[in-house]
């Protein structure tokens, strides 16, 4: 079987996890955390989101995060934005690269940014021109992409109307997110599968939630389509807002440990990052599903019966 | 991607659950249990184990539990057997298939049963002529087949040559278990494909954990190899005995949701699963890591925003 010998890992937890937690994180700790993420050799990190501070409170120092980030210039940034207000302000701060928002459906549109998807695309074409303008990359992502929780499992058709419109509008990257946990590892393999053939130039991500297990399984099905990019959330941070208690993003150690158990590499120090993970749930009391804070990598030996000497990795 | 479009399930919580709780559960819990399983459509189930109960106390109580199960005559008994003293009271309470004990590597054989992996082969050696003589089935088993928590991972040569030995003993049917959760997927797809093409008379059947969050990956990767044989356990029932807390057993339900989600039969109702998996759960006080539990199927659809009407599965 033919995958991917290396794949790129975004970090997501200062956008996705942060903002799914109820407590306010103050600024300092926030900056700590990616400081400490900056240490695990991640070379990508969805940094926050420029959101109405109304809408998330808890990311309403975006731009005080960058700033105070600015020195980590190993790490490429992306900020995740709603609109043509929310790119200004990332852009002001510096950010080179922003991710646009739109669900898969109408349903959770509706729920999400408060308008249907067709009128969400509409309000792209002008991020998307003041974007270029000001010579700064962006990427399309597609919430509920393979199920959403309001109208269950998406077509395929309709991700590749989607696609096709993100193209139309000069966009050629785009991560598909599996917001809810709800896509198994035979659908992201045709779905990939589809959507490829269709769009041979486009790069497709894939963002992937552990909320029913299903996670790492659809990871491994996307590298058998050949996908190199993945985010993932450090200490699986990130919630489901319909469980509570329910895991979120898979966790960065959790894709880690399972890539370069696979041979797959990743840049990425592993025990550092498992430390980082630890740290992080500290900080925050507690993590958002993490089977690396639970039971440590495979190469943690134990000792052997009769007292024989401790095998180490 | 060709899969299997049926598998079969084999329940373990009976045995490699109830096995690993502290608390005594009394016998009418345990059939208790058991009879719920059966309103479920499984087909087959390991029902206990009948070792020296000074061994593993929490099954003293095996031929009692078979004994009050009898009338579960749609269900298939397995039970697991370490010797020929436990073959015996196995096959005089009228169990037709033994599981037989063995390990991969010599560290984890003497820890678990006392001998090396050598030894413990020349014992089975008694125990299957006495099961054939009492026209008895017997299938073999192989611990730590992935990596073994003291050792690491375990070379194919290692399962070759114990599958091997199997076969020299006319055990067709071998249970490929990853005790401590260590393996990979393709770890799982390479192994089995190298033992698929060795012994293409022997039917393998995988036991998975989910300590590490790759069970349900490697089932995927197992299905591409053709496999149509798995174990699972009730709420994920079923310790990590190196980390306390640490999921065990891929959970059924979890199993199940996958597989259906994927199109593939089981002939197993997962919403009266997940209903025996809550009860479960409430009789032991605690589940052993359950995504159903948490989070529900994917059929189970939310509210519309905007007060719109439930949209049922």
């Amino acid at each position: 079987m033919l995958l991917p010998s290396q794949v790129k890992i975004c970090e997501v937890a200062p956008r996705d996890g942060f903002q799914a937690e109820a407590e306010w994180i103050p600024t300092e700790q926030k900056v700590h955390i990616i400081r400490q993420l900056a240490t695990t050799g991640i070379q990508s990190l969805e940094i926050t989101s420029f959101v109405h501070p109304k809408a998330i409170p808890q990311l309403k120092d975006a731009a005080e995060v960058v700033e105070q980030s600015q020195d980590l210039t190993d790490i490429k940034f992306r900020a995740l934005v709603p609109n043509v207000k929310g790119a200004e302000r990332a852009i002001n701060v510096g950010i080179k690269k922003l991710k646009l928002m739109l669900s898969a459906t109408d349903s959770h549109s509706l729920s999400n940014a408060n308008s249907k998807v067709v009128e969400a695309q509409n309000h792209h074409a002008t991020t998307i021109e003041f974007a270029q303008k000001n010579n700064v990359q962006v990427g399309g992502s597609i919430s509920v992409a393979f199920g959403c929780p309001y109208e269950g499992r998406v077509p395929i058709d309709r991700l590749m109307s989607i696609v096709d419109r993100y193209n139309k509008f000069g966009v050629y990257e785009v991560s598909l997110a599996d917001t809810t946990g709800m896509a198994d590892p035979i659908q992201v393999y045709e779905t990939l599968g589809a959507l490829k053939t269709m769009f041979p130039t486009t790069t497709f991500s894939m963002h992937f939630h552990n909320t029913r297990g299903m996670a790492l399984a659809n990871v491994y099905a996307a590298l058998q389509q050949g996908i190199v990019h993945f985010d993932s959330s450090i200490a699986g941070l990130g919630g489901c807002p319909y469980a509570p208690g329910a895991s979120g993003n898979v966790a960065s150690e959790d894709l880690v440990h399972m890539l370069h158990q696979m041979g797959i590499g990743t840049g990425i120090n592993l025990d550092q990052m498992i430390a980082v993970a630890k740290d992080t749930k500290e900080i925050l009391g507690h993590d958002g599903g993490s089977y690396m804070l639970q039971a440590g990598p495979c190469s943690a030996l134990h000792l052997k019966p009769k007292g024989q000497e401790k095998v180490e990795k």
